[in-house]
């Protein structure tokens, strides 16, 4: 950690600065420019982080040069970590592909549209039993049924489910039913939430936040690693961004970025990424050419029957197409589409 | 609702359109330009507004001409609302003066900043004893004792208490002890824990998202309102923007067109917006300029020791200062700042 | 176009609207919904798009159902674009691999690099001789002498050249040289600079403004195009975002969403959009799969030597084999990266 | 200046870091941590901030301790700056009103808004000549006439004026007719038009770019006054933001961060900050709350024949209300509107 003080700091203040520093069982080696004085503090900074010392009389600013994540970080963890959601893998080579409509749908809905990505290549089905909706008038979701309903259709196609929880209190009910859990992007940073999930056993895909730096969206996968579940998946599906040709904003650096400082998975999410049938396919390939571990896709029979975010929702021959090409870019990387039972 | 078709739809297209549209109790009135086919649908729009009718094959766009909220707005209750927090007034030309530490400390800084506040002239006593934290690692509030303590501190000088709900399990304590149940910007689209504060008896005060927009925010407001709360108050804290010199973007203008959408009060916060106390003065008064219901402020006696955000909180005298400047712009507009006991 | 007028318009304020609406020489349908009338203007909206009809007491708000750009369209030109650059194709099939320099350097540098990205299979030379710098006191570039440099290199290795023009005073000197003209992202709306461009007989290398939505950049390709220079690519680089793990926030969908709407070819530059050499291959890639017509990206041999943006600059080794990565890439979709001589 | 190394950096690496940084004439002061090795550069930061230390292998990251500017910092002019526009002080307490249409329109509306303007307090009377504008079928302004028919204007009513320039070749000709001369956002960094007006004698309007930064805001001044015009007066215009409910996101604190690093004044722009007439009071009020040296107001006396951006004018009525709350809230400040002749 690199504490700069201020140009018209006094001598009583940096002896302070020093003072606090050296209270806490740290070194400070100060260093004193023509403009500015800086204290660099030795020793292990994680002490430290959480002191607000950029409130002291005199300190211009306080620079860490540590992550503030530890249990993420490739330091903890060199090698890329293999997530295993009911014995499909994600990471270190094997990519999840993971699809179904946005919320689940009465029972022939399910089963059509989970054949249809079964037969497509996917390896993984999703489908939302409880929905964030914008709107309090909008549909939210079967609850319980939903899941069971998920469940069933999962066991029917041999395909893992991977589902959406939104509130503490129903977790233990979601890990009952999915073999893996959903938080999605508006509770990226519901802190209640993330400690509850890992406190279960099942893998965890971790949605960005519309808003969420990486090193947010990375500390946020801290609070669950820090809770003893290590089964972490990220997921890139889009940041808040000005032109609203799009629904969000696609970063797929955020891929690259995330490989360079984390062992963990990350997949994209182009349907949320875009809010565009017509885009997903190009952002799917994107991401992976990006190296992304995954891709998760809305796909449905019948759109504009949908109970939610129809407009976004590939069909399965759209779908059945895009993964045509997937599965020869995964080739030409060395990859392998992850097979389900 | 205005549909608009696109340029290369087919007649039988433009019929199914129709015949969903009508389906619904609507009705549809056909309008073709010379480049674009348009339906205006005449009738009540929400009726249909959760349709997926952009998924609908031959739709280009779907444009609401109603907002989506109702109770919210401004149709709905054309007088400015007036919230009561333990006989503390805001709207309607009363203005909250929200001031205190970001959390909850040790009883005598309790005692001091509750004393330097109170003589200040804030009428509402705040502090955290549930903290959202980015890092799992960094305070994470006192809990329930924070929650006594702050109602000690309020009681002894007379404030009402204002502090944070982040799980919806935990909503009833907050209840208990709290004049006003606040919901922070990281949970203003958790919508269990919105829905869980709408069935209290309790004034809400709702922090905007750091992503969401004004229509995002109202909906929020929405999902309280519409469960029975109409005690809601909302509060411009800082959108994320590009500029890292400040912490948040304090966006002004949403005071103003709150005021025009809505009936709801509209305090602003220029601690968390700017995180810079030499900001805080500024932007305090702007916003009371621009027709804030309030301002919420951090004020701490010794913010190197804060066990939150110390750096962005104003020392007392400080605080006393902009509170002289912002009682004189409140009375230039004819604003009283509504008295506690 | 659509006018939707206040709910509280009067009978003649929406005779005003539509006599101001025929008074253009187009017919104005009157629908009359339960809550809003709208007008549905019939007849070449792009005669009626310049007046403030907005401005029009009664009006709520105008909006237009085709794209204000014409030239630019999808629709005025159904085929893809192919732009001839001294030989080398970009667009249809044919990719333009553009690298070099961020500046143009001495000449044993320009030497070794052109040599190297020769080598490495580019096909077109880049070079900077104008620099536009943030700082007044940054290395403002070498002028005329710069360009004749750029030239003899791009002669000697049988490369095409491309260079930016800032001032519209030096476009006739730049197009002397160059065999492509260069619009940096900060001039993306120098209107001067596109008109006087527009007049040239060069291709042009659009690229597109930090804030600019894909709307502005081809409005800003319509400025160049309207003055009778159809040679025009555009160029994804990044936009403001607000993490500042990147420099940019690279829009990879912009590929995607350019290529529904016009017949422009776009290419991705990965080393403006993430300022970082470790995150240009994924991110160069990433763009060849979503679609684009080229790659450019800065190579240096000596980065910490260069006079401009050294710390993004990929080695020639690095260079080499990105190049590897995108022409097995490239086979994949069946595109060519189009030889120079 | 501080470099940070990387954790794995070699003591080869550590040495040909302090070599180069010796080699400038600089004193390098290393200081080992526990995870991380930094150093100190000691001595004239300016003369080594445009070498690229990012790009020396081993270095991790490069921090500068003070701002890339001098002559527009604190620093260097502790004292705010007064800036004199015939007559009309800017700065210090005095305020610039400074009021007009969007374009130059025709002599009887220019008599007609220079005569509301005028009663209604303006000091300063603006109009473009050469208009911006994102479409090349849209008005482009009069050019030479309309410098002439605002002169005249400005003239007749004792107000001086300011008028945009886009085009470095243009320069001389506004000198001319005007007394002020605008630089437009979108050509914040036309660094050869900055050079220009640099150059000239008359005082410039520099409004901040949709995505500069205030450091790139205040680089772009930089680039006026080192060419010795030392007269610029900056101007907040808002920047992109993601909430299209108003053209462009107000940043109200810019205007004390502005006050913190620079002596040059600052005023808002509510008009085109936000692009509607009904939030431009209340902008307007938190623009000089916070401490701005004036405000920009579009006023049309018919916005619905306005040549260019009639929707956002204020009527001469709605102008002269603002002005009247603005003089009031002058007064609180202890402000001067400076009078015009």
């Amino acid at each position: 950690m690199i504490i700069i003080l201020k140009s018209e700091v006094t001598d009583e203040q940096v002896q302070h600065v020093v003072e606090r520093v050296e209270a806490l069982g740290l070194k400070a080696h100060l260093s004193r420019g023509t403009y500015r004085t800086i204290i660099g503090v030795i020793g292990d900074e994680q002490k430290i982080s959480a002191e607000p010392l950029r409130a002291i009389p005199g300190v211009h600013d306080v620079i860490p040069v540590l992550p503030p994540y530890k249990l993420a970080s490739r330091e903890a963890h060199p090698q890329p970590s293999v997530i295993d959601v009911a014995g499909v893998k994600i990471g270190g080579g094997s990519l999840a592909m993971i699809a179904g409509p946005c919320a689940v749908e009465e029972p022939e809905r399910m089963n059509a549209i989970g054949a249809a990505v079964k037969s497509a290549g996917a390896n993984i089905l999703r489908g939302g039993a409880f929905k964030p909706r914008t709107s309090p008038y909008a549909y939210q979701g079967m609850g319980e049924p939903g899941l069971k309903l998920l469940r069933e259709t999962g066991d029917k196609f041999g395909l893992p489910v991977v589902t959406e929880v939104m509130d503490p209190r129903y977790v233990e009910m979601v890990e009952r039913y999915a073999d893996m859990i959903q938080i999605g992007a508006r509770n990226m940073q519901n802190f209640s939430l993330l400690t509850e999930v890992g406190r279960t056993k099942k893998p965890v895909l971790l949605k960005r936040g519309m808003s969420a730096t990486i090193e947010d969206l990375l500390m946020s996968a801290e609070y669950i690693l820090s809770q003893g579940n290590s089964q972490v998946v990220l997921c890139e599906r889009g940041v808040k961004g000005f032109d609203k040709v799009t629904r969000n904003l696609f970063d797929v650096a955020a891929v690259a970025v995330v490989k360079g400082l984390s062992h963990l998975p990350i997949i994209v999410d182009p349907s949320h990424a875009t809010g565009r049938p017509d885009l997903i396919p190009a952002c799917a390939l994107a991401g992976v050419a990006a190296g992304a571990d995954g891709v998760h896709i809305e796909v449905h029979d019948c759109p504009e029957r949908a109970k939610s975010d129809g407009p976004q929702a590939l069909l399965p021959r759209q779908y059945s197409e895009v993964m045509g090409q997937i599965r020869k870019l995964a080739a030409l990387f060395g990859k392998t589409i992850s097979p389900s039972k």
